[in-house]
C-alpha cells in the first residue's frame, strides 16, 4: 500500500528515478557525517536505487559515504553497479565489509561480480567466499566470457523423469537448501540429460500420483553451456521462456538459465548496439573524461578519412567550384541527404540483423524496397530541390543538376544501407559497429562526385 | 536431448535462425500443395519462429501457405506476427480457423491482438471469443494504450494474508483453472490491496503450518493500472522482478504483469528508441515502399532544412569561398567531424535519459565531461589537419584556420549533444526523436560559419 501511494505522489515522467530531493537528502547527511540519517534513508531503497545514486553523485561524495555507510554495504549493491565505478567501490570498502557483502551473494552474481574485476580485487573476493562456493566460481569463470556458462546458476532442481507429482514435493519439503528463486523442475533421465520442464505452478494444480512427465512444458530449450548470451536472450525473447536448462558439451545438465538474467543481456545487447551505431565504444556515463575521449576517438579517426577522401573528391572540380561558387554552397545537400537516407536503412538492416529477421529467404526482397524507396524519396526531395535552385540561382540546368545527383545518391544510400550490413555481418563483423563508416562514405563521394561531376559536365 | 543435437549441428552464428534451407522445403511444400508434408514440416516449429516465416517470404507465398495450412493454424502465430501483416494473415484465415485460433489465447494475448486491429477484423475477433472472455478484452481494452492495465492478464491466484501454506496448497489443488502460467501468490487484505509476493518455490519448501505472511519477496512493487509500460518494463528490469500484481486506482487487485510480456516491452521500447534515433519511424521489415517511403520522408524532410540552412550559411561566404576553393574542399571536414561528435554526445545522453542514469542530480557534471572530451578530441585531430592542411595546400594560415573551426565545433557538439536532448526531455518530446536534427543542424551551422568566418577574418 504505501509503495503504492508513493507512485501516485510522483509526476508520471518521474516514475523510479531518484529524485533530486532524494538524492540531495542522502548528501546532506553525508556531509553532516549523520549515520543514523543516512542509513534510515538508504534503508526503503533497492539495491539496484543505491547503486544509480553512486553513479550519480561525484567520487569524493561516493568516498564519504560507502566510509559512513559501513557495514550496511549489501551485496547486491555491488552486483547492481555500473562496471566502471565497481572498481573504485570495491577498493573503497573495508575488506571485512566487502567478505560480508560477498558472502550474501548468490552464485551468478558472484561471477558477474568477479569477471570483470583485476587480479588483486578478484583474489579479494576470492579470499572473502568460503571455500565451496569460491570453487563454483572458479569454475564458472572457466567457461568463455559472455557465454551461457557465465551465466547460468548452478542451483538447480532436478527430478528423476518417472517422479510423480508427490515424489518431487516430497523432495523439495525434505530439501533443506532449495535455490532462492526457482519456476520449474527440471526432468532428467538417468544420464542427467534434461528432458522437459515442470512449472511449479502445475505441480501445485496436479494430484500427488500424476506423473511429471505429463506435466511437462509444451516449449522447451536447452541451451549449451557455450552459447553466446545473446543468443540465450534472444531465445528467452523469442521463445518466452522463463527457465532453461543449461548442458555441457556431452548434453549433461550443469546447470540453469532464469529469464530476469537473459532480459539483463537483452539490455546490455540492445545497449551496445545502440552506442556502436552512433561510434560510441562500450563505455558509461561515470567514465572520466580521458577514458571516454579515448573511446571516442576511433570513430571520429574512421570520420576524418572519410571526410578527408570525400575532400579528394571535391578537390577534382577545383576549377568548376570556382566559376560557379553556388556549386560549393549547394553541395553538402546532397551528400547530407544521402548520409541521412543511407543511416536510415542502415540501422533498419541492422536492427533485423539482430532479431534475426533479416535473413538470406528476404535480403533479396528488401534491398529491392530500399532502393525503391530512395528511389521514390529522392525522386521528391529532387523536385524540392530543382525548385529551390531555380528560385535561388535562377538556374534551371543547377536545379536539373541537383535533382539529378540526389536521387542518384538516395537510391545508392538506400542500396549501401542494406548491401554493408549484410556482407559486413557475412564476414563475421558486427554490422552495428561499422556499417555507420562504409555507407557515409559512399555516400559523401557519390554524392559530390554526381553533384560536381554532373555540375561539371553540363555547365562548363 | 533432440534439441540439443540440432543445437550443435548448427553454425554459432545461425542459431535460432531460420534457416534457408528449411523456408525452401516450406515454400516447396505450399507450391506442390502437399498439405502433409507441409504439416510435418511446421509441426516440430514453434509459432514465433513460423510467425517469422510468414514474415520473411513474399505475400503471394503467404496466401498460399495460409490457405494450404487450413485449420492447423494456431492462434499464437498471430500473437507473434509482426503487426504490419497482422491484418493482412487475419483477412487471409477462414473465419471458423480464426475463431478456432482465437478461442485458444491467454488474455492478455487476446488484447494484444485487437488493439492494433481494425474496426472490422475486432469485431470478427470479438464474435469468435465467449461472452466472459469478449467482456474481459473489452474491459482492458478500456485501459490507455501501452499501459499496464493492456499488458497484465487478468489470472491471478491470491490470497488472503492470514492464510498459512497449508491453506494455500489445498486452495491451489481443489483449483479448477488455474492460470497457465504464474509464480507467485499475492497476498491480499480484506479490501484487495495487495501486501506481499509469495513465491512458489517457498511455498513448496515451508511446512504447511507456516503462515505466507512469513515467506514474502523482500522486493515488492505494485503497478499502478494506468503506469506506461515503458515505465512497468524499467521497473521489471530495475529490480529484477519475475511478477508484479497491477492495482486500480483505489489500490485494489485487478491483475498481474510477468516478466516475459515485460522483456517483450523492454525490447520493443529499444527498437523504438534505435529507429527513432536514425530518423526512422515506427516500421517493419514487410512494409510495403509507399508506406515505407512516407515514414522515412519526415526526418529526410527535416534534414534537407536543416542542409538548406547550412547552405545559406556558406552562401554568406561565397566572395571569400570563390578567392579560396580549398575552403569548398576542407569545410565539409569540419562539419562533418562536428556532426558525428554531436551524435556521440547525444546518443550517450538519450540512452542515460532512458535508463532514468542522466538526472538532476549529475547533469551538469556529464555537460563538462562532454565539452572536455570534445576539446581534448577537437585539440587532437585540429593537429592532425592542421598538419593535413599545411602540406595539402602549403598554408600555415588555412591549418590554423582549420584547427580552430575543429575545437570549437567539437566543443560545441559536446554541449550541445548533451544539452538539448535533455532539454527536450524537460519539454516533454521525445528525445530519441528530436535530437539528432537539432544536434546536426547545430554542428552544421557552427562547422561552415566557424571555418568559413575564421577564414574571411584571416585570409582577405
Amino acid at each position: 500500500m504505501s509503495e503504492y501511494e508513493t507512485d501516485t505522489f510522483e509526476s508520471e515522467d518521474e516514475v523510479y528515478e531518484l529524485s533530486r530531493r532524494d538524492v540531495g537528502a542522502v548528501l546532506e547527511a553525508v556531509e553532516a557525517g549523520a549515520r543514523d540519517e543516512l542509513i534510515s534513508l538508504m534503508e526503503p531503497m533497492h539495491a539496484a536505487d543505491i547503486a544509480d545514486l553512486l553513479e550519480q553523485i561525484s567520487s569524493a561524495d561516493r568516498y564519504a559515504l560507502i566510509e559512513l555507510y559501513g557495514v550496511e554495504f549489501d551485496g547486491e549493491i555491488l552486483s547492481e553497479l555500473d562496471e566502471s565505478i565497481r572498481e573504485d567501490v570495491i577498493s573503497a570498502l573495508r575488506p571485512e565489509v566487502l567478505a560480508e557483502a560477498v558472502r550474501e551473494l548468490e552464485s551468478d552474481d558472484v561471477v558477474d561480480l568477479l569477471e570483470d574485476l583485476e587480479q588483486p580485487q578478484q583474489d579479494a573476493i576470492f579470499s572473502a567466499l568460503d571455500d565451496a562456493d569460491a570453487m563454483v566460481a572458479r569454475q564458472a569463470l572457466s567457461y568463455p566470457e559472455e557465454s551461457a556458462g557465465r551465466m547460468m546458476q548452478r542451483e538447480v532442481v532436478a527430478a528423476p523423469e518417472h517422479w510423480s507429482v508427490g515424489d518431487v514435493i516430497d523432495f523439495m519439503r525434505s530439501s533443506e537448501d532449495l535455490p532462492e528463486q526457482f519456476y520449474h523442475v527440471v526432468l532428467v533421465d538417468p544420464r542427467m540429460h534434461p528432458v522437459g520442464n515442470v512449472t511449479l505452478g502445475r505441480i501445485m494444480g496436479a494430484p500427488r500420483k500424476q506423473p511429471l512427465r505429463d506435466l511437462t512444458e509444451e516449449v522447451f530449450q536447452i541451451i549449451p553451456v557455450d552459447q553466446d548470451e545473446g543468443d540465450v536472450a534472444y531465445a528467452f525473447n523469442q521463445y518466452h521462456l522463463i527457465s532453461a536448462p543449461v548442458v555441457d558439451d556431452e548434453g549433461r545438465l550443469v546447470g540453469v538459465i532464469t529469464i530476469d538474467d537473459a532480459m539483463v543481456v537483452l539490455d546490455e545487447e540492445h545497449e551496445e548496439d545502440i552506442l556502436r551505431l552512433a561510434g560510441v565504444g562500450e563505455g558509461s556515463l561515470t567514465d572520466r573524461v580521458i577514458s571516454t575521449t579515448k573511446r571516442r576517438f576511433p570513430w571520429l579517426a574512421v570520420n576524418l578519412v572519410t571526410a578527408v577522401l570525400a575532400s579528394l573528391v571535391i578537390a577534382q572540380f577545383e576549377g568548376v567550384i570556382s566559376d560557379f561558387v553556388a556549386l560549393a554552397v549547394l553541395m553538402p545537400i546532397v551528400a547530407s541527404m544521402g548520409g541521412n537516407a543511407g543511416t536510415q536503412s542502415l540501422t533498419v538492416a541492422v536492427r533485423a540483423i539482430a532479431t534475426k529477421d533479416l535473413t538470406g529467404s528476404n535480403v533479396w526482397r528488401v534491398i529491392r524496397r530500399e532502393v525503391l524507396v530512395g528511389a521514390v524519396n529522392g525522386a521528391i526531395f529532387a523536385l524540392v530541390m530543382g525548385v529551390v535552385c531555380l528560385l535561388w540561382f535562377s538556374s534551371a540546368t543547377l536545379g536539373l543538376v541537383i535533382a539529378s545527383a540526389m536521387v542518384i545518391n538516395l537510391v545508392v544510400a538506400g542500396f549501401a544501407g542494406t548491401v554493408i550490413p549484410v556482407a559486413l555481418e557475412k564476414a563475421g563483423v558486427d554490422p552495428a559497429l561499422a556499417s555507420g563508416a562504409f555507407v557515409t562514405t559512399v555516400t559523401d563521394v557519390v554524392g559530390f562526385f554526381a553533384f560536381l561531376g554532373l555540375a561539371a559536365l553540363v555547365l562548363v
